[in-house]
């Protein structure tokens, strides 16, 4: 089977191919155990640091181009997993692009599935993101979306978009409203919710990181881990189980940026914690307090999503995945 | 002021332009009464049978051409009413021209609206059928949108659209979500709900009609006369009653079948309802059970909009503007 990546030189992007690899296989749209022959992985730019294998391909390209896209999803793709995206602050500064990317660029890659005559898989990474304004204290499947960004908008329409082409027969969609990602690796993005990685991802590699929020400030989280292996199952699950309605918000803990800092202190000591420099911003502190902190995702443990058990098993798995093992 | 009406041959598009012509004014987003000094209807095809009135302009043209549509959006307009869409059943059957129409034509209606530089007022006929599957028996604002076809998916994706752009400032938009509109004039169209419109208007027309429903078959109708005032209505709204959610569900009252050809023969006779043939079609049938029959329009009630009395006002109300009094 050859799978395709949209969004893969990004963090997620990469580790899912890196799984995908290990894994060596996945469950078509059948039941039955394909051998995974290539993964392509496009994005703007092409991706870089992943293991030499024979079954890796990188390509650059525009997804806000329909004529690349039906090029990248040719025939012969077996599924997809679409990840490319506009970050929310920046899809939120630049309209156009985010619409061009975020809204234009699903379209090409429901169009470029659809051509291909048969329903292949689609899991498209959405966002909590769709979820915003006056909300019910603990949100769950049946809480109306009120998107209060132009990227929770064009998540929710994307959902809408893939729900419909599933509903047709012409794509086996499944969209996945993702929690905050804590810890990601690397370097802090354009997303408003950076912050919540870099004061455990900084202070662990010896470097300092401002918190732009209070102690109390709650978050909806889940690791990297767990987002690789919610990818791989929302993939493998078979299309009864999700029936008419092809959208679920995935299982996360929910966890104050005191807990976080408190765990962070547990696991690698007083002086890691001390790197924090507690430097409240209003405007980030505001967009925070408007996101969903509490989500009773009933339905995706149905199907067997499962959450990290606390934040120290996030920490914990930030070390060993992205430290060796070793704190700095 | 002048305000362009799209879907402007279509005979909601046409009773609305009599209805600005005979009220000569429209409050504009700054609360001044404003006179109305032109009225364009775009259409594919230019309206016909209008008064001849030199306030009067119809524009043939597609509404799936951005560069037709910033045309028609030029300056100095000070409100659009965007009513173009290709119906449910229509988009059903042609995927592409759906979404042609109903979301990249709204997008062009949008993004005309924003190069004015200024939020002017936009007034957007969404429908009922975001809703569908599994609902609750009373729907209410706080109800999650489940599309169960391309015509509700495209709707709600218009609402999405321009809920965000409303946000960002760049229109002053203004969502209703219509009930079934009974009686509707003229003949049958590719609505599924057609018949709705058909056993009550070809009767009195001395006509015959086929139901393919049963009696209990409930509908959330309003009548053609309260879908005009509802227009109106939702443009004269201060932004500041609408706040950050820009879409609302229009009262309708909720009439079973039965009830609608008890309040015809009531009013016209049993030799009238004797002209309905009761033909059941399983499959309007199942079409027809999918849509939300009842709904509690909280929130536009307290902004204001009225529902019909009753099903006999509705049968009234349509042989007055309609029939000139008589029954044939």
């Amino acid at each position: 089977m050859r799978i395709v990546i949209t969004g893969g030189a990004g963090f997620i992007g990469k580790k899912l191919a890196r799984a995908l690899l290990a894994r060596g296989t996945l469950m078509d749209r059948n039941g039955t155990v394909q051998e995974l022959r290539e993964i392509t992985l496009f994005d703007v730019v092409a991706a870089e640091g992943l293991p030499h294998d024979p079954r890796l391909e990188t390509v650059a390209g525009d997804i806000t181009d329909a004529a690349a896209v039906k090029a990248l999803i040719g025939p012969g793709t077996g599924g997809v997993f679409h990840l490319a995206a506009i970050v929310s602050a920046n899809a939120e500064e630049d309209f156009d692009l985010g619409y061009r990317v975020n809204l234009d660029g699903t379209r090409h890659v429901l169009e470029a599935c659809r051509a291909l005559g048969e329903p292949i898989k689609l899991v498209f990474a959405s966002s909590v993101a769709v979820y915003g304004g006056d909300m019910p204290d603990v949100l769950d499947d049946g809480t109306i979306l009120t998107p209060q960004t132009s990227y929770g908008a064009q998540k929710a329409i994307g959902e809408l978009l893939l729900n419909d082409y599933s509903r047709k027969g012409f794509v086996d969609g499944r969209a996945l409203r993702l929690p905050t990602i804590v810890v990601r690796p690397g370097r802090p993005n354009r997303a408003a919710s950076t912050f919540a990685s870099s004061i455990i991802r900084e202070p662990l590699a010896g470097e300092e990181a401002v918190c732009p929020v209070e102690r109390d400030a709650a978050m909806y989280i889940l690791s990297p881990r767990r987002v690789i292996q919610a990818l791989i199952h929302a993939f493998e699950l078979p299309a009864e189980e999700l029936g008419m309605t092809r959208m679920l918000t995935l299982p996360g803990i929910t966890a104050s940026i005191g807990q976080m800092v408190d765990a962070l202190e547990r696991i690698a000591g007083p002086e890691v914690a001390a790197r924090i420099r507690w430097q409240p911003d209003p405007r980030i502190q505001r967009i925070v307090a408007g996101w969903p902190p509490r989500f009773d995702a009933r339905r995706a443990r149905a199907l067997g999503f499962e959450p990290d058990a606390d934040v120290g098993e996030i920490i914990q798995a930030h070390i060993e995945d992205e430290l060796g093992g070793r704190i700095g």
